[in-house]
Formats: C-alpha cells, structure tokens, sequence
C-alpha cells in the first residue's frame, strides 16, 4: 500500500511509519510520476488545479484523500470519483488563526494602524499617545472590558475566547446550535437583533456557503454602536462588502480589519483600499498547518484497522 | 482635613468617603484657587509644571502627595519641600502597558506594518498571506513556540508573561535579582551575552534613569540573532537609537517596535520614521490609570490611621 505525501511543507514522516505503508514524497504543482499511479492514499496541500485534474483521472487505485486545508474546495472541485474519502484538516489552523485574529483585535483597539499612517507621513500621532481617558464611553481602545461577540462559533472561536477573556473581554458566541460551549454562552443568529447593539467588537468566523453569504449586510451593521469594530478571519463571502464600505465611511461603525474578501487577492477597484479604518490582510490568518502528522497518522491507523476516519466529508 | 483630586480623569470619588476627609476637585492646568490652600493632600495626574510649581510653594499645609503616574518626575521636579510624602501609581499603568505591547509584538510576528504600507499603495501583500510555512527557520511569525525575553522583569512583564505563555511562546527575564518569578525564570544582566543569541523577541521594559542608560547598545544588538525583533515600552533612553536603526538597517535584527524614545515626540530628524521595519508609537502603552481609586483609598486610609503608605518614593 502506498500513501503520497507533499513535498509543499515539511512533514515529519517518521510519524507516519509502523503501518506497512510506503510513505512517499510528491510534487504537489507537477503531475504524479506514472509509477505512484498506484497510491490508494493521497495527502494534499496547496496543490495546483491541474495537479489535482490529473491525480484525479490516473490515481485509479485511490481510496482516501486527506487535505491538509480546513476547507478542501480544490480537492472537491477536481473531479476525483465520488466513492474517494476525503478528510478535511479541520482543526491544523485553529491556533494560527485565533493568533491572526487577536493581532487584528488588539491592532484595532489601540489603533496601530493609524500610528502606521502617520509614520509614513513622519508625523507623530500625539492624539493616540500620552494620557488616555481610561473608559471612555462608546469607544472600543481596549480588550478589557470589551464586549466582543464573536459569530461562527466552532473550534477557532474556542481557541481565541480564553485569550480575549483573559485580557478582560467579555466573550459570547453565535452558532447554530445554543448551547453554553466552555464557559461561553453560545446564541442562535435569532438573537442576533438583542446582541449586535451590545457589541464593541464583531469577530466573524462563518465558512463560506450559501447560507451564510451576506450574513453581515446593511441592516444588522446598523444594529451594530457607532464605536464597533469588525474582524472577519472566515470567508469573505458572509460579509455584504459595499455595506461594509458604506457603514465604515458613514460612521455607522468605527471599523474593519479584514483577513478575507468576496474577491482575493482584492481588486485594484475595490473601496476598502483607501479607508482609513478599513485594514487589510491577505488572507495571512491561517494556511499554516500545524500538528498535520497526528493527524494523518491517526486518520492512517483508522484507515488500516478499517475504522471511520476523522473530518470525513459528507459527499 | 482636605483632598484635592484632579479632575483630568474620571474617578469615582465615593470610594474615597468614609475618611472623615474634604474630597475636592481641582483643575490640574490652572494654579490651585487660594480657599484649597490648606489641603493635606493633592493627587495629581498629567498636571501642568505651572500648577505643581505654583501648589509647591502655595499648599504650606501639604503632607502627601498621591501621583497616579508610574514614574512622577513632574512632582519631584516641581520643589515640594523634602517632608512631602510622594506616592507612585505604581501598579495603576501594569495591564494597559501589556496589552499595548502584546499588540506590538503580535504585529510584528504577523507583519501589520507591513500590510499597511502595502494597503496604503494599493497593493495586495500576497507574500504575507496565503499558505506559509509552519516552522520556518530563523523567523519571528507567531508567538507560538517563541523564545521572548523580557529585560526589565517588573509587575508589567509580570502581567504580560501569561498571555505569552498561554499564547505558546517560552518566557525568559532578565531583572536585577535572579528569581524563578511565578514559574518565569528570571536572570541577571550578567546572562545577557547567553540569553540574547537565543531570543526571538527581545521587550524591553527598563525604568529610565542612569544606570538603564543605552543598556541596549550596539554591542548587545549583535548577540542578538539576525531575525528577532525588539520592543520597547520602557524608556527611550534605555536603547541606543543610532545602534538600533543601524541594526535593522543593516539587517543585524529584523525589526523593532517602539512605544518610548529619547526624545518625545520623537523629532522629524529622526531615522526611524523611514525605516520600514521600525513601527512607531507614540508612547500610547500607557497613560491610563486603572483602579486609581482602590489605591487612592488604602492609602488615605493608611494616612489617617498613621501607618507607613504604599508606592513611597525615597527621597
């Protein structure tokens, strides 16, 4: 039996031994050499399309794909027979994107990007420094005390929440499903309307769907205070970019920083380029995975001993 | 018995009833009206050199006074008689200070700047985003598995290391006494020259005086390995401007990010405004007392009951 690898970030393949497995290397932007058509496992990580398209027409012998990615669209999209498993990496970026997403909060509230600005410019942002009013009202200049509402709540938002609520955040989540998820109240998007107003900072961790395109749109920004900040690290899809840009410049919230858009890389004609409280990341938030061995050694050993496999696919 | 408080932030001042004590308002930029003359004691916070000069030679009655900055050199340089008790607010600036730098050290790590100036342009950063490597040598790209040394190991870092910590970096200090500091292990400046080569991120959170004066110099910057980044929320005087844009300059480090500098503003003549890799801020970390009440209260306590304050200033 033989499993393919991806060259396309370092794997400690050690960890993948003792299941009488060839465990084999390959190049994730080339076709697959004619003598490893026989993989049954293929292991995928920012694979080029026409790499896919090919495995998915000469790996005949393939059983299971394990993307390496938290949403493997360009595996889905690649034609490969639909009695092929494939496994997500769900949970491989929960860290690296909550760490993401703390630097675009914290950069928020104390305003970096503005002192960026004026730097550029050699001049000193003297208002941001100095003495500070300590609470101000309706301002979002701190994590303490800050309420931050954070929609989408599933495994990123469980690995950021003790982080916000040990710099003094107060932390409540919306989801599907309500429910009390480790000390964090978790609301259905019907309460939506009672927890948009009570918000200082909306950090949006949709996935990328139908249901979920435009969620953020013009009416519930407008629920949103004035001073509110909004982080979205999930799919720039879920946000309504032209309400956005409007919301922003007519000051009906004081923010964004945003890791994804309905478009990437963002085009040259976009609006949020020149928004002063409009930040922009490209899409830097996560793409690093992070324990994929256990992952995949876990997934292999199921996969041998004939067991159901983690993050399977519906298909 | 009379208190004067500064009306240049809010406090709540019904903490500070029950003393059998005058609590009375005052205007820190104007001099102080002659009825208040005999008040014992006088908070201050960000009060003009005019006004303390003017309360130093007209509150004869004057016992102590309570500053709410850290370091309240406007009050010992004012010439308040040497019998004026001078407390700090010590304690006061300790989770603002780490927020900010947390902030700094998390845009550096993901390179906000960077993304900014790119923003500022136009221009999508694509090399900032999209799949990265997970564990790429010699790099500062996540908290996670950093190596962050704190120089200055206070109440500050003492605040700030948790987050770190929890955050997956490994936390080192160095301070005058060698200590294990609730589980940090914290050295003496004579480890300086083994613990520099082995820092990612190197914060500074040294007190400005004599004996801090350039302790980050040129010599030191080089122990340092050519991709850590240094922050400084201490003073300015404790690093050697030159030294430092020389080093990043010259790529001996990667970057650093200042919150204090020699002077302040920081002049139009200095490099560092045109260093891509030195991110300024305009000594914001702080500047904004917390619990200022609670303190405030235990020590007019502890002046009516006659016992020894806290935060005395030996002078």
């Amino acid at each position: 039996m033989k499993l393919l690898y991806p060259t396309s970030l370092v794997l400690d393949t050690k960890s993948l031994e003792g299941f009488s497995v060839d465990i084999v290397p390959y190049d994730v932007k080339q076709p697959i050499p004619s003598e490893h058509y026989d993989a049954e496992v293929l292991v995928t990580w920012t694979n080029t399309a026409d790499n896919l398209k090919d495995a998915a027409s000469k790996l005949t012998s393939l059983k299971w794909i394990q993307s390496l990615a938290a949403g493997p669209n360009d595996v889905l999209n690649a034609g490969f027979p639909s009695h092929i498993q494939v496994t997500t990496g769900s949970g491989l970026h929960d860290f690296t994107v909550a760490e993401h997403t703390l630097a675009m909060l914290l950069s928020c509230a104390r305003r970096l990007h503005s002192m960026r600005d004026h730097q550029l410019k050699s001049k000193w942002p003297g208002h941001l420094g100095g003495p500070q009013p300590d609470r101000p009202a309706g301002s979002f200049t701190t994590l303490r005390d800050a309420r931050v509402l954070i929609w989408g709540y599933g495994n990123i938002a469980k690995t950021l929440a003790p982080h916000l609520t040990s710099l003094g955040a107060t932390v409540k989540g919306v989801a599907r499903s309500q429910r009390v998820d480790n000390g964090v109240e978790v609301y259905g998007e019907d309460k939506l309307p009672e927890l948009l107003p009570e918000t200082d900072a909306l950090v949006m961790i949709l996935p990328g769907s139908d249901s979920t395109k435009h969620a953020l749109n013009s009416d519930r920004l407008k629920l949103l205070p004035k001073h509110a900040w909004v982080v979205n690290v999930g799919r720039g899809t879920s946000v309504d970019e032209d309400a956005l840009a409007n919301a922003v410049q007519n000051g009906e919230i004081a923010g964004a920083a945003l890791d994804v858009f309905e478009t990437e890389p963002l085009p040259e004609s976009s609006r949020f380029w020149a928004i002063e409280n409009i930040i922009i990341s490209p899409h830097a938030a996560g793409g690093r995975p992070q324990g994929a061995e256990a992952l995949v050694a876990d997934n292999l050993r199921r996969f041998r001993a004939g067991q159901s496999l983690r993050n399977v696919v519906d298909r």
